[in-house]
């Protein structure tokens, strides 16, 4: 069956090998480094869920591809239930992780690619679809996770790709031979590189002809030569590294840069190439995808931090005071405006050409504009409803130091009752839920940066007819 | 057939003949008092469109109960499909009439009845449900328009109804005949009571087992013996008094308080009476669809008030200005928001006891704070993009006083090429969108106050799974 | 003495006599039309309150130029405390009238010409401020209320002045005589101007040399031949020309477009003609001037709004809801906020060349912008606290009638021990503060569009300085 | 002289020998840890700039008490010119370093007790006074820097000091002896504690009778005996101490958790012990002190965080992006609105009976709510702006391999014309200014929680003079 545990999972990553430096040092265990590895079991709790009874009804279903039950991260939707199961298990599952678990943009990809390679062949008589759909197969027989190789590093950006001076600042071909073709640059954000078996590479912005060494889409597994991971910073990566303070004690994320340092791909694997009018066609579907998942994660991470003001309420003794119960609401109101945003979105699809249905743009960066302003303004009440110490708790190591522990313990203590130790954990699992970089910052810059929600939702909306309904109230002719 | 024309709606209201005083007189014309008529031609769209091609597969449905094609205004929702379409058919009527059409509270009363009178006969065995169906049935089969008698006048908001010191302060049970009862008391804020034939009478709050006598329901006509429609000012109603300087050149919004003068109710026409328990359940059902209906309504008068900022970026010749475009965005933002939540919260409604659809209430009431808030912000901006002549228009009298008047014009002129009485015409479509008062303090208080709608989301929240959720996160054993 | 009594005001008005056409007629008698008559009583209040023990130790002042007490509303600051001043005079009559008052604008205008016309005439060599100075004078000697001619209609906002197809859209001069200079154009709303004995005309807009002959500043009296006031509707005007339902009993604002139809102006009152580089300067200073006094007056109706809001609460038994105390925090925040930022831009003043004071233009703007967007929060909680009435309370002719009119009553009763006259007294009010146009609309566009202040903040902020810093921190190299 | 320089300073902490413990183990050279001495530079900015030029006529001030040239920060105002000096001084402070000073809290505390403690001693003919001034000369001379013993740890929220469990949850007075006093408690979040020579501590919170035993004032060095700090963790402090990645190359905040473990107080250096009605008093002005304190530094940060928004759009080529440009805006907005308020509370302070000035409450206050709300805006913006790097940046020793190091140098290039490394050191204080959470949280709950801004602001504001303004201009009679 197509369906994997969490440890097949795990053990399918172990086999592989991919190039990985992190902190001026070379990675050679990917998979037990402590750092990367709460990321991996973030994307393993996805391949968890399919068994178990509470999300699995939700999680898996049949591929009409293959004929087989498939995990849904593997399935670009063919209908509104499709689009609807999408958003809810995000949310789901971002409750279920409290953070991000990395694998919906490489369904992303796969629904991006299921509608405009068909589009392509149309116009071109090309194979792009065809290699798609075994690609498809591929992924959905054995259960892999992809990610999405989109944000190009993009040097100057007041110059398009073959302006720059160096043009390698945007992904390209650099050379093309009979059995695939050689591609160089750099994609950035690639959070959960790591957790997956492949990347998709898709362009990162709408191109022009003279780009068109730029309007590249293809895939590679993680650890095809010339690949190179870099994992950056984050806020607390270095509690994971120690195994100390962590908070979330089951989950994390991490984000590396890849470098395509001439990396070769089959032709079978290359889903587009050169046709750049097409460009914007897959950013703008994948995009939109994503903004639509954003409204499912997102969402269900407010649900964990609603969970943790509501729980510090109770361990500070102060689950009455009034302000805080209105700070809650506040909360669960922008967690339900993007949840509901993205179902509206989801159930407004319609199905495109090649059969693969497709969201409603407008509202899905309807919610993603919610997203990009509002996930701070939970996170702010948070911190508010919790208390300072989400910023400057002592260590586990000091509770545990023998000398002073105890007496650091005894002021702890919150309201009569409440184990102090538990106290501790709520306040450094918000400290995460607030503060980790790698986090947080994909609540302004996932799916694209504000702005392009924004120009999006304003070219994808009908004006003419609310220009119109206006000039016939104002009894103005036409 | 049971679908009348606008023109046979009109007449049906000329044959009525109910108790009315405007401004200190006494009004015998309704329907051809142009500050009234205004008002019944806003109802009469909801009429017009079910004979227009763009709308009418929208608005037109089959009824199982009379098996005719009936006006979804007259049906309770009995599928997910017939949720959406009320969403989708107050949008667009929304944008159609600029203002409240004034039809959907009559839907909303209809639609919780058909769901608690079921559930009220079911405990105490009652006949409710069957003097309902029957009522429905006369409501169909005239294509009868309801309001509805929901908001109490309250007096003293520290105390319960029975605490007052003048018991009429909530309507309330004066005598119960071997015919029926009589009522005493008075609704507040009853838009349209004059453009409807029928006024639906709910409770207005909880009520507790010694406030009984408060906790009724019923139908009257609008004519009854005893009932008087005070219809009370807003900003603009002189000008349509006037016939001069209206704005909205087709449509308008008035608001009567509703005096029940010891009014008599055959016992066919009671839907409870007595059963306080059940006062919650109707008022809950009854603002969760009335949400679930200005998230359509509401973002449609968005759609108009962006419609107006965008044809005032051409008449002042500001259409290219970056930060005007980023406002027009963020009215369009609101809109979808509104809309996207009420429509999650139809696409996400699950059928009740007696068979009839409710809505996701935490969805509907995440749409309402929207409103609450963000319909201030949209009119704010749309009168930022218009500029400063919404506040201070000459009137159109000046324009054609023959001393004056061309000079007026002369300086009126916008950007080259637009017509300036064109001009003229938008600014005072504009002032009226933004400055109508009984349109616009619907924004805030229409289907109970903000604090109602905050109230009901955290009620309606799951909040311990929430807690449970962060427990596992943090490590700490439930 | 130089200071008039209120009656002594008026009186002076009623020697004049200005061309006025409202709604389509001329008015002869303007002191005497309520609708305008409500605007002059709060101009009225400027003067009466010199004569105030609470009031006449912040608004009687000695002029050097005079040697006399003169009212601040006509003394250009010439210290910190004058500027200071200036804010609270503001904030309090904002209080007491609970609209504009209508007086700030011609003290915005003495003050830029005080600034400016001396900087000409050091470039020049120009008799400008000498003929300010004797201007001066005059309005103080007689205590005069001059309004601001700023603001010019604009016609097609993409095109220069001498770019427009019709020249007049911006004032400009038609003819240079011996005696003086003759001007044409229009100056749209004109807040006060049949409140005001002069009108001081400045450019609207920075000018290139092209625009030249729109390089004017000058003062007419308000009944200057071929000087025309056409007076624009406002959301309420009806209710004053009427009697009735007035809200505010005492005061009120009108706005008319001022129309200068080849009016004659002698060389001494002409304080710039032609200099265009300076029209930059001018509209700078006056606009910054006039945020300045926005943030004292505004924060002041917002304490008109606290207080409706508060008595409200009492009136609807509704004191302890600690919702509704959170809103009326929220608008005390508001009041707070652009007072101190007002108050600050005062204090921090410096003086100019000619001695006279000017204000922090950054803080004066940064008010400003919160003005634009806060008003309308505001009113929007008042109208929360308040309830639905303040949309559409019956009319006070109602309640008079002989038939219904107790009963009405009956059912508007509030709170126990309330009189219910007073509570309507209170409704009518709160409607009057929040819904009429000519005062609201000016929260936005009063003295600049929004724009016009953020454009100000960027261009006057120090931003090198900041950058500098940073540098230095990350260990940048300079 | 009094004024240390920064070295001499360094050397005065060196010479000290507090009980500290971090992240399980305890420190002994406090001042060469490179986390903790990461705080002590900032302190140490403010020795330095007593002797810089471009600072020193700001900061340096002569103290009427030893007449000699004092530090400010070792001043209570004594005119309206002191109070202002806070705010500026801090304002410059802020965008020198980048982060909390940490200096201004023990000015707050000395501030508070110049005017409390001479309010005690008229009541009761204490000597705390007495016992002040001389403490307050031995800081002047020796220019020490104190930190704010405030905020207890706090325990069971719902209860009050002397109702908790454990008695301790409160600092508390635990014996009263001959020479002094011994007390028992913790202090949380207690900024700069290290860099701090002394600690004065206050009550956190009003009393009552029966919580005399809480009502203690006093100060003692940071190293007395039983006396223990924890430095907390936050969430860059590995970087620190580490050396790498560090963001702010100068600069940086810790706060630590300070345990009184029966620390004797020799009563000359006792403020108050037991008037327990007092302790509002010290609270609500030292907070009062903090808030003003506050909308200085705060508004420097921003300050910063506009720099770096700036070099961000010079170093990626978005310079010219109107979207951008206006996000800055908003965030020069930010901090002016802080810095304005805060300023205004200065300028409107007034002399306590102590002779020592106070701010204007409600404005200082109305300071700080926004501070709560705006600071995370300004970071949200100035994360938008900078782009993803904010939170995935490969760290400097990846820069450094020598297998991949420039490699990624290549891909991290910019705008043309840019030293990557440039661009490399300002993503990194981006991240440090966005990130560190010792930084940010104290936006939300320096100087009390926001719903204790809120509360001063009601209590403080003159409500009934409002009520009477609208009572007058509804016709309400009195």
């Amino acid at each position: 069956m197509a369906l994997k545990t969490k440890e097949e999972y795990i053990e399918s990553l172990k086999k592989m090998n991919p190039t990985v430096y992190m902190f001026g040092e070379k990675i050679t265990n990917v998979v037990d480094n402590p750092r990367i590895r709460a990321g991996i079991e973030s994307t393993g709790a996805t391949y968890e869920i399919a068994h178990l009874d509470e999300f699995k009804d939700l999680v898996v279903t049949e591929s009409p591809l293959i004929n087989e039950p498939v995990n849904r991260f593997t399935l670009p939707p063919s209908s509104i239930e499709d689009l609807v199961a999408r958003v809810k298990i995000n949310r789901k599952l971002g409750n279920y992780v409290g953070t991000c678990h990395q694998r919906c943009t490489g369904l992303d990809c796969l629904s991006t690619l299921s509608i405009v390679t068909y589009d392509i062949d149309q116009k071109y008589g090309t194979n792009y679809n065809q290699n798609f759909i075994e690609y498809l197969k591929y992924i959905q027989k054995n259960d892999l996770t992809a990610n999405a190789g989109v944000t190009d590093v993009k040097g100057d950006r007041s110059k398009n790709p073959s302006e720059q001076e160096d043009k390698d600042m945007y992904l390209h071909l650099v050379e093309r031979r009979d059995d695939g073709i050689v591609v160089r640059g750099a994609k950035a954000h690639q959070t959960g590189s790591l957790s997956s078996h492949e990347v998709i590479v898709l362009p990162t912005r709408a191109l022009r002809k003279e780009d068109s060494d730029y309007a590249l889409a293809f895939a590679v597994p993680t650890d095809a030569p010339g690949l190179i991971h870099v994992v950056g910073r984050s806020t607390l990566d270095m509690r994971e590294l120690d195994g100390c303070d962590v908070g979330n004690t089951r989950y994390s994320k991490y984000c590396p840069t890849l470098i395509f340092d001439d990396v070769f791909v089959p032709w079978e694997r290359v889903f587009m190439c050169g046709e750049s009018e097409f460009a914007a066609d897959m950013v703008v579907r994948f995009s939109s995808f994503h903004r639509q998942s954003h409204g499912g994660c997102k969402s269900g991470k407010i649900d964990c931090m609603v969970g943790a003001a509501l729980m510090a309420m109770e361990y500070n003794g102060t689950a009455k005071a009034s302000h805080l119960k209105q700070k809650v609401i506040d909360m669960i109101h922008r967690a339900e405006t993007l949840y509901g945003c993205s179902l509206a979105a989801s159930y407004e699809g319609k199905p495109e050409a090649s059969g693969t249905y497709f969201i409603d743009t407008v509202m899905a960066n309807a919610s993603k504009i919610h997203e990009g302003k509002e996930m701070a303004e939970a996170i702010r009440m948070m911190v508010d409803i919790c208390g300072g110490y989400v910023a400057d708790l002592p260590s586990d190591r000091d509770f545990e130091n023998p000398e002073v522990g105890e007496l650091i313990k005894k002021y702890m203590k919150g309201a009569e009752g409440v184990n102090v130790e538990d106290r501790i954990k709520l306040f450094r699992l918000a400290e995460k839920l607030a503060l980790e970089s790698a986090d947080t910052v994909s609540d302004i810059h996932g799916g694209g940066s504000p702005e392009a929600h924004r120009v999006t939702i304003l070219r994808e909306t009908d004006l003419e007819s609310k220009k119109k309904a206006v000039r016939r109230l104002a009894g103005i002719e036409d």
